[in-house]
């Protein structure tokens, strides 16, 4: 299965309630639909996925020596424009003040996100899928790292509610370290409502909450999962955990009241693919 | 199994090489045994650890409303300073510059960690046990968010180099979130030796490497574990990879060339004890 499915639909099929999105974190005066993105690998795989419009590439003469074999790779796919070589404090200054850099970055088109319609006709025949839904996980650094997990575990997308989400920032891009190129982040405007499309198309609904009392293993999910974990310490919202089939929790000591959400994120989508070898595992050996 | 009961050893048998730390951002001029916890699931279990010495209790008008039983909680265990009521603007002062805190703080002393040694005689006559060692872990949100892990799966301890490590800070208590407390964090100076006294101790030493033949499921790893995790990029040293007895891998999507270091951590921690019950999960009901 390749995740780049979702990038080669035809455009208006994102989400209406994107248009709504705040941007928070995004340096001031950019057009609306442009970010920059950096860190070495956000960057990199940016340049390497030909759905991904590049308007500039902006880099240190250091990370240029380094880097150039990467930036010619992308060029390879497509055009793009000329890299500006810059002074690191001159870098700096185009992000925001806490971008870890790592001497080079990209400003870029945010990607067209997939509906919740294009999933459900991508699942049609299929046996297994995995969608992973974030109900008001805020931080960007968890989101990133959440798509890097869903990617790495085959699943199909991660879905989050417009407001109360992390935009599409360059933090979370870094966090993601390159799986934003290749796992759609799907906005919708109501979380239930999508949990009932994906419940149309098939899916089985499992919330992860801690006072569930099955594990994950325990229950045995097949299928096509539509798997929704809630903000750390909150848990999942009364109305949310209602149009769940299942609920469903990590067999965690009682020495700890909860785990970091990118961790549980991780854990829960491990155990769905551990036994389907959604990674082709068993085939290269 | 508490792992409080490493609390409890007589004091000096910390690793001498901890002598040596230089801490980075702890704030200035605080005598060297002296760190500030800040966060409410971080200070509120320094609080209810009565091992846990400590010297202030700063908060905010608005936090004591809310935490004031835990702080009674932590009373009831010990004598504590008073608590000290002060504005937001106070606080941040008092704290690092991006101290997530809040509003409530607490200046305490360092833990006694156990040594190599203390882990190998509690491991005597024992069938299982996880010891988790970090080569080269530097980012102390990841190294806080694998305490809490560790804690959750019923880990030992978590064992680090003591350079190339982040100090006992603020910032890996807060994402630890209270799992400081009662996960010890174990500093060495030589990550080999560590492993080899581990191996006389009994334990199999097991390593995370992307270019590993199995997967750690596959791996079946039973008995008393000792699981190395590199550096995020670099992945394990040469030198710590050769003593190791199995180097196993998560069965990962070509697709993300690695997952975030915690979170492929987590789910190790999650592997190993995910047949063994050592939640007590299935004994709640």
């Amino acid at each position: 299965m390749n995740n780049r499915d979702f990038r080669q639909k035809p455009k208006g099929k994102r989400d209406h309630g994107r248009d709504h999105a705040k941007p928070s974190d995004r340096p001031p005066r950019l057009p609306g639909n442009q970010i920059w993105l950096f860190g070495v690998h956000a960057v990199l795989a940016a340049l390497a996925n030909p759905q991904r419009k590049v308007r500039r590439i902006v880099l240190t003469a250091e990370a240029l020596k380094t880097h150039a074999p990467g930036i010619m790779k992308g060029r390879a796919l497509r055009p793009l424009p000329g890299e500006e070589v810059i002074d690191r404090r001159d870098l700096d200054a185009l992000l925001p003040p806490s971008a870890v850099h790592q001497g080079i970055a990209a400003l870029v088109e945010h990607l067209d996100s997939p509906g919740i319609e294009d999933i459900a006709r991508l699942v049609q025949g299929r046996d297994h899928a995995v969608v992973m839904l974030l109900d008001q996980v805020t931080d960007p650094h968890n989101v990133g790292a959440i798509l890097r997990s869903a990617a790495a575990f085959g699943a199909l997308a991660v879905v989050v509610p417009d407001r109360h989400s992390p935009e599409e920032t360059g933090t979370l891009a870094k966090s993601a370290s390159g799986a934003l190129e290749v796992m759609p982040l799907v906005r919708v405007t109501n979380m239930v409502r999508a949990l009932e499309q994906l419940k149309d198309a098939g899916f089985w609904t499992a919330g992860l909450a801690g006072e569930a009392t099955q594990t994950i293993a325990q229950a045995k999910l097949s299928g096509k999962i539509a798997l929704v974990m809630g903000a750390e310490g909150e848990g999942l919202r009364r109305l949310t955990r209602e149009h769940c089939d299942h609920l469903v929790k990590l067999p965690i000591s009682p020495l700890v009241e909860s785990l970091n959400v990118s961790n549980a994120a991780a854990i829960a989508l491990y155990e769905l693919a551990r036994d389907q070898d959604l990674a082709g595992n068993a085939a290269s050996h």
